[in-house]
């Protein structure tokens, strides 16, 4: 079962504690609550999104930065995911 | 006796919590107050709205995913429906 | 007496709670205090608004749902009616 | 004294009371507090209002809908008026 | 020492209490507090203000009415002035 | 150490209690707060914000009056600054 | 590991209290909990953002001020940023 984003949104999983530890990247403040980093699982067509032509440059496997207000979660097969749109995506770790 | 949606908005029907279960889609959170996941039963004829051209996308027997605070809910013929704009819905599943 | 209304608004009536039954559409959660199926009397010339090119595509005699915290509401000859834009119409019932 | 309203706004006369129940116009809820109908006694030039153009078509003398909650009263030579934009009258009553 | 307001903004100066008496114009409500007629003393260059192109149809001298919530006052000289944008006015009164 | 602003910014530095008295400038109410008249002490280079054109037309000198709401706040070497965006800029005093 | 914005976004380093101090920077009122000045140490693409076209002006290295209310906290490697929308940078300080 897979989740095909519509418009300019993306699907992300978050990346699992122990994984963010090892690769050293920790999330200020309220980080216990809700890990800030993920990686992009699937990505939208883009296109005309409320009258602008939108151009998605995220890749499925990016690594990805997002605030943590961001998006609508959702559990799909066991797994939870975060549905959001690109522009609310700050920024690529590599 | 069937519900025609105006501009750019879809009508959807939730899903039943046993084909939820079954399909292996659970919503995080309070998804015990409303499921997300619904079905398209109607789609508006898109056009001009607020100024914009809108296509739709969305067809009739789509299974997507949706804010559970997006539209507006409406009973008819003893079956509740919610009817809401094309960009509120998030995915489609499949 | 009657109502024009202005731009791109319409003038609907309620339906009755006893007629809503016999058509078989009950309105979810708080439907007692106010029913949001409805039938439009009037609709407005459309045009320009706020900038925008507006074309009306409800007919006197639609029946229509709509999100009971839309328009205002008046009261001319003794008849209730709501005023509310075209827009903020979501679907008609047939 | 006249009052010369600016842009795209008009000037309303509350329609008195009993004049109100002559023509058989009560309005709904709280219409005691304020009434909605009134007439129109001056009209603004339009023209280019916040970067788009607006064209009047409200007339002195029409008889006009309004929310209870728009514009701006004034007190002139003893008698009240109401300032408001042009798009904020609902409908014209005949 | 003069105020040279910018862009689309005008300085008006409150009319005394006594001379509104006199010309009849009284405000209705919390008119007590702070009156709405003021007296155009300055007017702004107008020109691209946000990307819109703003003419300026006020002129020094007029008399004209406001909401008593638009603008911020200032002092100069000992004499109290509001700065507010010329789309704030409502109305010149004659 | 100097402050360049950005885009459509400007650097204002308050005017003495002192200056402002002997120049018959007070300003009204909570005046003692934070006086509203300042000095530009650098103004930024404009071009395109938010999608629209700015020309900078404040110098380096201007004496200015602003709404003491507007913008923020620093300190650089002992001297307390405001940058401000030119369209929060009410007048020019001269 | 390294962060790289998307958008019109960039990343800033907090400079050091120590050196803050050192370079006669202070920040006013409630500098104590959080410093305005900061380092760019990574700049996005620029490119269309929300349907306008932004060109990137800061540059790595560029020290700046911001408001302390601006953008996303995060923790790479242990060392604090913050990412944030070029146009939420006041000033570069030299």
């Amino acid at each position: 079962m897979t989740i095909k984003p519509l418009a300019d949104r993306v699907v992300i999983k978050m990346v699992e504690a122990e994984e963010t530890t090892k690769s050293g990247i920790i999330l200020a403040g309220s980080a216990k609550e809700k890990p800030q980093v993920a990686e992009v699982v699937a990505v939208g067509p883009g296109g005309t999104v409320d009258g602008k032509e939108v151009k998605m440059y995220l890749k499925v496997g990016d690594k990805v930065l997002m605030s943590k207000y961001s998006g609508t979660e959702v559990k799909v097969d066991g797994q939870e995911y975060t549905i959001l749109r690109q522009d609310d995506v700050l920024a690529i770790v590599e």
